[in-house]
């Protein structure tokens, strides 16, 4: 964990005294009462990063604010604008491994969303959709809709402190068949920077019963513009959630060569891109973040260096793995699942080595069947934590993100692991990963684990990610999200029409945001007072 | 069709006087060649809409463009910014119903993209999609398609000669299970007001494959933005194609009465909302639309007002359909349609009176056989013309539309079927239309049919729609899509947070275009140098 120390006073916000700051503060208090405003250490730490790369000071807080209503949230943009005081709105900050609640611009004051905003505002079962604000965590969804009676499922993402409202702006996805988190958003209530509050598509409609239901509404369709970006602020979102169906068979397929990958991913393709028989995004994971969800390290290995062969070897044995294992649900009537499982195994199985197995035959009790039935657990909509176990690989490990989109060819997979793998040895950290695959897309999700109580492994760990995205970006696979510490690097590589992307979103910055005030540098997207000044 | 009148000379843009305006038409001749600019009668005319709910000279353009590359239109953007000339750019123009190709604003220079720009550019069996120009139509995309071998389905709406592009962008729907156009598009190439061009997404990374496959960036998804909107002109774009399932069988289900309708969508929700047995959006259709595509009006009444009791009584008679028809088709291998067919046909036939055929039970050479096999085409994407035979109900019959979305429940059809036939009669308007029912909503299309050669005929039926959108607004049903002659009134109906997404409407196109020039007035929105001129 990083190491807490006293500060003089608050860090202040560009171009701020403190008199401006102080009056601000007062202001904040007056508008959301004083208990939801802080300045003092003992509440600010804890929204550090938890996993920080750096020492952390150019990503420091001024103070914290816990708004309790979209009337708040207005009040305080509003407060914002005047003082020109930064906001780093965030909804529950456990987006950890991109950076948590610090804010990109030191001195920011924190905007604690979740906090206080933290209800299902509606669950609809007939039209199978839910409304919530942005405290509202997968745990929490999950009993509600259980609480409700609602025969829904939702889609978790891997870790059920999430907030599916940050997950889904965030470009976040699932495991199950409403995996793509953005395609299954529908009707935003957002405040904007100048403390005017937009519903999206038909809730602008008085009386609509569909803005929860179609995306579309009359004209452009803005919602999108709110996801990764600095433009306002969501207050509720509309999710919609699938029919829980009437039955569900989980499978885990093992795979003995790490040059089994390109034909995993060649045979995953077409039994995806159909929506059947994979009726949802499976899971390529190596064996590493698999041993890491049931293991430490220091069992495998406690010498110098990256991993030795030797340590695979082990691990693959032990926990009764292959270096590569496929995790996927099938769901509905039972007569369909059985089709279904079949077509998948007698595909998977024509690779040589691969081992398929069911929750209903896998062993009970094996670190197989653990791993499997956790996966079981996620793609039938229950959250759980069940991967955090990584964060005791090590002593005080953490972990960072390298996660680039492509298309799900073996040829990209096995160029995507090579590189990785090569990169990650040189730096000495392990090689933890999983592809998700969509429909036509795969994100390979890379965790860098590093020590972060050491500077020096914060220091690798980052130099490293840098090393990853310049390579990658060279070969032209693309980051779909990005750290405070890499949003600028990473909007540079989208260098397309000298930066046209770039242009574009500062150009819809400056309108909707004149003053910067709004989550300055996230997504690199920088207002027009601090563009250019290297903060 | 409309009568057309010799022009003095062409109608000129508002504040551009006629030496201005001879200006820009040399220099869009220079940029894209004089064979490419038009400003005589009979160039300029075709482009009128054909079916016109008005006399026509407001929505009059002054000259017509042929822009043959991305290049050409960044041009011709940049020469309409200097002379301040508003353009319409429109992909084919067969929006027909929603004003073809006829500018918002008289004098507007119309920006022609898909006649010349209709290239299907990439085809992608293995990954699933295509790349196409705005002049590529439904009919040759299909085309492309089956030339190529690929076995891909494409999605086709109602006519054949309808624009992928241009359908996708305004936020049109088909039939099959990629129904939702805007759901499946994905990277596209959009030339700015300031003439530049920005490639959205993973097209934003050099090099990058994934641009068609995955609809997600760094940052905001601006894609949504250039939905039905006037912020850039769209140049190309990635549409997801299904992957051509093994079989399918299409069915027909008709139900007797008026009444029954709540009953078809209440059980209709839960067969679709999980995606199956409903793997596609199915449509109810009421018997005249169907008869329309099959005979003309004087076949069944020739007297005044509206359809009597009889006549539609004739129609179920001699047509062998119901008052309501529901149309759909299954996919996949056949075990698999056998199954949902039967719990398709189980669910609808609990409605007393209703009648289930598929392609294989219904009987040849009927009616009900043809309207049937053109439903089997489109929804197996084989694009067809079979519903323009309404443009024969009656002599120089064109069409209007009236299309609110709200849930897909009994109460909401029952409620806007009433309205809507109700109002159709006292106008004596007949009323033609089909629900296309999505996941979680519908679309209620209706198509009010009008002699459009005779101005009483073309007042009422503005004058109706008008009243409809008024009544379906106290009601909270909205329109999705706007003609010209409409758009203000129905972006007005959006208020919530008094006209809060006008406001923000307005403040991204007085961003993206200063000047004003693209499309001023497209879905209600209007540059800041038009805004409030009564234009």
């Amino acid at each position: 964990m990083t190491i807490i120390e006293p500060a003089a006073g608050p860090v202040l916000p560009p171009d701020v005294d403190e008199r401006t700051f102080r009056a601000a503060i007062a202001a904040f208090g007056d508008a959301i009462g004083d208990e939801n405003v802080h300045v003092d250490d003992e509440h600010v730490r804890p929204y550090d990063d938890r996993f920080p790369v750096t020492d952390g000071d150019e990503f420091r807080p001024s103070a914290v604010l816990w708004p309790g209503s979209t009337e708040d949230v207005q009040a305080i943009v509003r407060i914002a604008n005047e003082h020109l005081i930064p906001l780093h709105a965030f909804s529950t900050g456990m987006n950890l491994g991109y950076g948590g609640s610090a804010p990109r611009v030191a001195g920011s004051v924190l905007l604690h969303l979740g906090k206080r905003m933290n209800r299902v505002l509606e669950i609809d079962e007939r039209l199978a959709y839910a409304v919530v604000e942005p405290g509202v965590d997968y745990a929490s969804l999950y009993r509600a809709v259980q609480d409700s009676g609602a025969k829904l499922m939702i889609d978790p993402t891997e870790l059920d402190w999430g907030s599916p409202l940050g997950n889904t702006l965030d470009h976040g996805v699932g495991y199950t068949p409403y995996a793509a988190h953005a395609m299954w958003r529908c009707g935003m209530e957002v405040v904007l920077a100048d403390g005017s509050v937009l519903r999206t598509g038909m809730g602008g409609m008085p009386n609509s019963d569909a803005w929860h239901l179609y995306q579309g509404g009359l004209g452009p369709s803005v919602e999108g513009l709110f996801e990764q970006s600095n433009y306002g602020i969501c207050t509720r979102m509309g999710i919609q959630l699938m029919p829980a169906p009437p039955e569900s068979l989980s499978f885990v397929i093992s795979f003995e060569n790490e040059e089994d990958l390109a034909a995993i991913m060649d045979t995953t393709l077409p039994l995806r891109i159909g929506m059947a028989p994979l009726q949802a995004a499976p899971i390529v994971r190596n064996v590493t973040f698999d041993a890491a969800c049931v293991s430490t390290r220091d069992h495998w290995y406690d010498g110098e260096g990256p991993l030795p062969r030797e340590a695979y070897q082990a691990m693959m044995t032990e926990l009764d793995l292959g270096y590569w294992n496929v995790y996927g649900t099938c769901y509905g009537p039972r007569w369909l699942i059985d089709r279904y499982i079949e077509m998948i195994r007698d595909a998977y199985l024509a690779i040589p080595g691969a081992r398929f197995d069911t929750t209903e035959t896998v062993t009970p009790g094996t670190p197989r069947a653990e791993l499997l039935a956790a996966r079981d657990q996620l793609n039938n909509g229950i959250p759980n934590r069940h991967s955090s176990a990584v964060f005791d690989w090590f002593p005080n490990a953490g972990h960072f993100f390298y996660a680039p989109v492509s298309s799900p060819s073996g040829e990209d997979a096995a160029a995507q692991f090579a590189d990785t793998k090569r990169i990650s040895d040189s730096y000495e950290i392990d090689y933890l990963a999983q592809f998700i695959i969509g429909l036509r897309e795969m994100h390979h999700i890379c965790l860098p684990l590093f020590d972060t109580a050491d500077p020096d492994s914060r220091a690798r760990t980052l130099e490293m990610t840098r090393e990853l995205i310049r390579a990658g970006a060279e070969r032209g696979y693309g980051i779909y999200r990005a750290h405070n510490v890499l949003a600028d690097q990473v909007a540079d590589t989208y260098s397309f029409g000298d930066h046209a992307q770039r242009r574009f979103n500062e150009r819809i910055k400056d309108a909707l945001d004149p003053n910067g005030i709004l989550n300055p540098g996230k997504s690199g997207i920088w207002p027009a007072r601090l563009r250019g000044r290297g903060l």
